[in-house]
């Protein structure tokens, strides 16, 4: 057997102690499958006295994952910190420079600095992985860069953020509004420390550059990424795609077109009875599309410490083994940059708007999106009390973001909106 | 550059010929990919003058495939012709022992000389990969024995025949019978030469004993697999399922149970609404349960062209990135023999029989059950015509399947049987 391979853990979160255990109880299968011990040498975390529900007096303690990263006894440093700078992009460096191999979660990091790191890992001939920055337990990252390697990959797709799934079907099953659901998961912990990250889909953003630098041979482009988080969905708006036949998913999609990478990170209606839409609760799913392979669905848990461990560890695992390959798939020196390409594929949209009680007012709105280009498929008025808006719905045959976008802001000229529209567009998948 | 990796292709039907496809139509990606030229040095197929749409001149053309495995100028075999022991398997010793590494995409071979042939090929420290052998484009055999590599495995399921499938969702959809759907898919060209291997299970039980050898660290037993086709699934039994709520799929399980490894391929019962229960078609889905992961499904084309070769490729690319691991995840010496342990984990049952028109007839057939401890959860008895048999149905509360083998014979002592019970297992996921 050859020699151990020897980890150095920052971060002992949930996470953290989800690949300590795991490397601790399944010691004799890792072993048996990689043909290698591994080892835990030394770990690192803010608090040293915390309880964690096991031991970690067999492994040094280094204050510092610098340190960490760059002892003698690490053949592999294991960051679980988080954060795209700081500390975890420090040690990471730290590791690189000094011969480790890295493995970490932090999607963040690598949305940012993804190709800089990239290059030092692949100038120093060191593996940089991390399974476990995106879709959690799912092993997504093997499955475009090594699954599918044959294939000339067309379009990536999913639902990659937990916390926004659950939200979503939460306020469709509960009846609940936004902000109550938003406030119950918050309570649960079920949220990034910034909110922010999860429902402003920048979390889920940061995951679908690193999918498509993979997916199109492209630079990490998270910039290029056309973004709406889910703040603006409405219960109305879940009921109303309800009525019609569709859930609402925050719905990431990438995707070579004519005029470059599309990327989309948005709220979206999805048919219900699509596997997307039929997705409950902190589940994910990512769909892969290749010119060979034609559709690959991955369902799985996107966080939790077991499935976030377990991901962690397949590429502890492929490291152990000797495997080798370019961070994200092909050298990172032949990368190409993206050209970003916002919405340039034709789509039908869903508009939900208020209109003040005046009569004429429909009219006006028709009249906009006529002169816009963009034709109605499909028309509801609700009823409603004097005193209210009256809401309309309008799911529109397809028509670019550009046309809808001029139709939206002549409406908001006509003064007949008691409020902004809200516009998602419609997936078929 | 490293050198090229060189392959020869023996066979060259539609899987063959996709693999060719991509080798010429990708060669640049497969280059930046890998680091390394994929090229084919030389082909074997039985007819060397039929059209295949691709000129093959550019290659040596062998007539023996075990001359072609043992080419100078081949350093992968691909062995693309099938059958689980002749020209297959003399090929791909011969490749061995020439020191080539071999991808096949042969079930039969594999589950049923596995442990021989990965024994060979780990003596030569050579690679033999097989993720076109399950599962069509799904990257389930790396998925399982690389992403899920830090899971104790604790199920694997699923559907794992794209033509039982059709077969099944053709009847329910078209209201057809199973005579009729399967002359209408074997006329399609959707069955095997010996149909027998798809309708009769033997197909997709090669593919579960290969996913349990990976699973459970067990040398492949495809002979410990309860093995049941879907040739007694009629559409009364499809049409009283989905009155119930429920799809029939040939389903594959594999489980570690106390008594040993349980391993079935048999149609079942399953919640219409569960992703199972909702595959259309020759659609595939493999259900990976992990302790650490929870669940993962993974869902795709489970043949083609495309998709197969895609998966062919996948294994061409890790090897020509110098990956070696294990044939079954773990060195073939150290898989334990299966202990095959049938059903012993109780389930709920269909059960649905023809009952003879006379007094007391359902009171036997309930005593029967009593008797053998099976109790009843719902029983519904349909109108019939004078002369036929009374249709009976029942959905038993979870028993075994030996107490439910009692019941059966009794009741077939009875005489009020007017044909053989059909009984399924009802799969909760």
């Amino acid at each position: 057997m050859s020699q151990p391979l020897r980890l150095g853990i920052a971060g002992l979160g949930t996470v953290g102690m989800g690949v300590v255990r795991i490397v601790r109880q399944q010691a004799a299968l890792l072993s048996a499958r990689t043909g290698r011990d591994i080892t835990i040498s030394a770990v690192s975390a803010r608090s040293r006295d915390k309880d964690r529900g096991i031991s970690l007096s067999d492994y040094a303690w280094e204050t510092d994952p610098v340190a960490l990263a760059k002892r003698d006894d690490v053949d592999l440093f294991v960051e679980l910190m988080g954060g795209e700078d700081g500390p975890a992009k420090d040690a990471t460096e730290a590791a690189i420079a000094a011969g480790k191999h890295v493995v970490t979660a932090n999607k963040a990091m690598l949305a940012m600095h993804g190709q800089t790191l990239a290059e030092q890992a692949e100038a120093a001939g060191r593996a940089l992985r991390f399974e476990a920055a995106v879709a959690g337990g799912i092993p997504v990252i093997k499955v475009l860069t090594e699954g599918l390697a044959g294939n000339g990959i067309t379009r990536v797709m999913g639902v990659m953020n937990g916390s926004c799934n659950y939200i979503l079907t939460r306020m469709e099953t509960a009846g609940l509004s936004y902000q109550d659901v938003f406030a119950e998961a918050d309570g649960l912990g079920y949220l990034e420390a910034d909110p922010q990250l999860d429902v402003g889909g920048i979390d889920a953003a940061h995951k679908l550059a690193i999918l498509s630098s993979i997916a199109f041979g492209t630079r990490v482009d998270f910039a290029g990424i056309e973004l709406e988080g889910i703040e603006r969905i409405s219960i109305e708006d879940i009921r109303a795609a309800a009525d019609m036949g569709f859930k609402i998913k925050l719905l990431g999609v990438a995707q070579k077109t004519g005029r470059g990478l599309e990327q989309r990170m948005q709220p979206c209606l999805v048919p219900d009875t699509s596997p997307l839409g039929q997705l409950q609760g902190g589940t994910n799913m990512i769909v892969l599309e290749g010119d060979a392979v034609e559709q690959i669905v991955l369902r799985g848990p996107g966080a939790g410490a077991g499935p976030t461990a377990s991901a962690v560890m397949a590429d502890v695992c492929d490291i152990a083994r000797g495997f080798s390959l370019p961070v994200f798939g092909q050298p990172a020196t032949t990368l190409e940059a993206a050209t970003p390409a916002l919405s340039v594929l034709p789509a039908p949209y869903y508009l939900r708007m208020g209109l003040v009680d005046k009569p004429g007012a429909l009219a006006k709105v028709a009249k906009a999106l006529g002169e816009a280009g963009v034709s109605i498929e499909r028309m509801r008025q609700y009823g409603h009390a004097d005193a209210e808006a009256a809401q309309v719905l309008i799911v529109t045959h397809k028509t670019t973001r550009a046309s809808l976008n001029v139709a939206v802001e002549a409406m908001e000229g006509t003064g007949v909106l008691a409020q902004a529209p809200v516009a998602l567009r419609i997936e078929h998948l």
